[in-house]
């Protein structure tokens, strides 16, 4: 059976460019801490690792920590300015020996500001926070993918000492706007720290021109491996390990380094230095996104888009498909080989509607029934249409199992009634009766 | 030229029977929290290496989190018990929402032991800790291998919260008496943390009859990949994450896990759940080990070896060759593709003689004219013969060049004045003139 992997905010596929560069990084298992031959010959690559991400992120290698991934660098971020709060709160002037920044800055601000879309481990982290007694603002995106920027500018004050907010949304794609943001609260005198998990490999970055203090990474959403990433802090910018070991990272992050993941994380970063080149890819996928919304538009009734005319990233589809339940379908389509993600976080065991969903105004129902397609760079227009083929499918049997409740205002059609003629893509080259992409 | 690798204690190289199975790996890019196919044939593949691993060091798999290696697993403990002696101390009774542990267990607890002679990460946050406030006490090993318990059941007692020490030293390998420390601890109240990093793959480990609470592991001392490790949390010992994500580790460690790392690290393990097998390649590493020593304090004069009549990690020679500098000898030696390591830690391009040599009674001189030779799986007994041969040389040439000011009263031998006759192994047989190993 052809497989189908549309689920790339998940994770992406190790790129076959990486692979040859893996197996000969396999080979280079000196620890770059040692002063011989087997540690030398992995710390230059280490080395040039760390500029080429750097570059392709808009950042100088020195504002480079590799970490273990996305969670980690939010986490040190967030548990930093945990602390510094607290001394602010107590009265410890002394409190942090930090590496860099000026305590007078701090003075006074110990409250914090993110959004109700964030990624669990910066949720998590200020619900935490919550729960020891500081104050969370947090900002709605509505949804049409407003940014919520009345409660933004009523609650940034001189007393926000951080805010952080993603650059895109791994569930709908929405795209943030960070650099607005940024400004807003640098003029307040606040840090701001940005979750670009979503963002890397998905659109255009740039650190600079964003002035973001911080920002999180992770590979493995960006075709290299799991347990790796990167947080970008600022020159300048406050910092304090979260992870103490022999001085590596410049004293910030302890631990041998991840040397295979931040290999191969920094070879892709390499390959997409060309920016055109990058373009190029995001180009691509965004042709097979947009072809998927106007085909499951055309072709499955009482669908809708979710943040369809907001800006977004390119890969990602987010769609209501009323009626059907978002689980079932997800079961459907893995027995055909399709791999794809519900709306739902489904943990323990228990299947309940993400939270992320209904923080956006989807109702309860509406976020059960939203499917997310992500594509990716390895992915074609011949698996688009196969995939779309399966689908209507699949969704014209669900629905005839439920009993309509909430047919969409805008198609009248009862569920199950399809337009039959889908324009499939062949070898390439798309088939007669096609709709424009 | 011929490569010898005897730096095992700073890292190991790829396990050969492993390269099969990082190729098959590195095809299992699936996020393991995704229920479809992608996440499910590699979720599988976690289960089994989280119950090889367990299984390995005498635990339950729901005792074992993955970490990205020693010095986080570290981290989370010494952070989490600064968390809890800050409650205990501040009187926040609620401050922690521990995700197991009864509260009243810390009651009038806030002060650490540990060692002199620990690891940076466990070293470096105590330090922290110190300059936060809290009670640190500093338990000393001496020159004979002796732990000074004289000290340490002075300073344990009802105000006790941690006690971390690790299994054993990393420079000269000598074994910490960790069940007893436990049992005393226990005793007090007290909970006890290991780092057993350098203890996996170099000694017998069963956690369940040492009764530690937790214990740290990493991944590439055990012949697997950098980047990551476990941390053992004995069954209802307290805990709460340092990073949190999106649930993964059962809600204590967040971050989409690094697949392919503990894949390999259960393979390890797996591969050595023969303890038969597991002892036969101990002893196999102590015959090269033992053999070394034998012959390097016959045929170099004024030798000495750190911690020779005490219970140590069969594959760790730290000598002393006086008259030559640690420094030069690890770079001449390099020269000939040779890598070891000395007792100093050179960071930020100072060279400081090792502070944990330096805390065993070793002198400053006599701490920088340490080598640390540490034997792994992979070495043979002709490398270290080859090894002896071009050490012997390259130490004849450089007390050449210094002036001999530590004469050991032992050897009055002149430096540079050596015995000749070395006995080789060659293709695997002694050759004439051999000693006995």
């Amino acid at each position: 059976m052809k497989k189908i992997y549309f689920d790339n905010n998940a994770t992406t596929p190790l790129y076959p460019d990486l692979s040859p560069v893996a197996m000969e990084c396999l080979s280079l298992w000196g620890n770059p801490s040692s002063v011989h031959w087997a540690g030398q010959q992995v710390k230059g690559r280490l080395r040039e690792a760390r500029q080429n991400f750097a570059q392709f992120v808009g950042a100088h290698s020195l504002e480079v920590i590799f970490t273990s991934g996305g969670s980690e660098s939010n986490s040190i971020i967030i548990s930093l300015y945990q602390k510094i709060a607290q001394a602010q709160i107590l009265g410890l002037k002394h409190d942090l020996q930090l590496m860099s920044g000026d305590l007078s800055l701090f003075h006074g601000r110990s409250e914090f500001i993110t959004t109700t879309v964030e990624h669990p481990s910066i949720k998590r982290s200020f619900e935490y926070l919550e729960t020891q007694g500081y104050t969370v603002h947090w900002i709605k995106v509505d949804r049409e993918g407003q940014f919520d920027w009345s409660h933004f500018c009523s609650v940034l004050s001189e007393k926000t000492l951080l805010v952080s907010v993603m650059a895109a949304n791994n569930e709908t794609g929405v795209i943030l706007p960070l650099a607005k943001i940024t400004k807003l609260a640098h003029e307040k005198g606040a840090f701001v720290h940005s979750d670009c998990v979503q963002a890397l490999g998905k659109m255009e970055l740039d650190l600079q021109s964003l002035e973001v203090d911080y920002a999180s990474f992770s590979a493995h959403k960006f075709y290299a491996l799991k347990g790796v990433g990167a947080l970008y802090v600022k020159k300048g910018s406050p910092f304090h390990p979260l992870i103490w070991g022999g001085g590596q990272e410049r004293h910030r992050r302890g631990g041998t380094e991840n040397t295979l993941g931040i290999c191969l994380m920094g070879k892709m970063a390499q390959n997409y230095l060309n920016k055109d080149l990058y373009n190029e890819k995001l180009s691509q996928v965004e042709v097979l996104r947009n072809y998927f919304e106007a085909e499951i538009l055309r072709i499955i009734p009482n669908v809708e888009i979710n943040h369809q005319n907001a800006l977004r990233l390119g890969n990602t589809s987010s769609v209501i498909l009323n009626d059907v339940e978002g689980e079932a379908l997800l079961m459907a389509l893995d027995v055909q080989g399709m791999a794809v993600s519900t709306g739902s976080a489904c943990s323990s065991g228990a299947s309940q509607p993400s939270a992320t969903l209904r923080s956006f105004g989807l109702s309860h129902q509406e976020a059960r029934s939203t499917l997310r397609v992500s594509f990716g760079w390895l992915n074609t227009i011949e698996e688009v249409d196969l995939f779309l083929r399966t689908l209507s499918e699949v969704v014209i049997r669900l629905r005839k199992l439920v009993i309509p409740s909430t047919l969409s205002k805008r198609d009248s059609k009862r569920p199950g009634e399809m337009k039959t003629s889908i324009g499939f893509y062949e070898n390439g080259v798309k088939s007669e009766g096609g709709v424009n992409v």
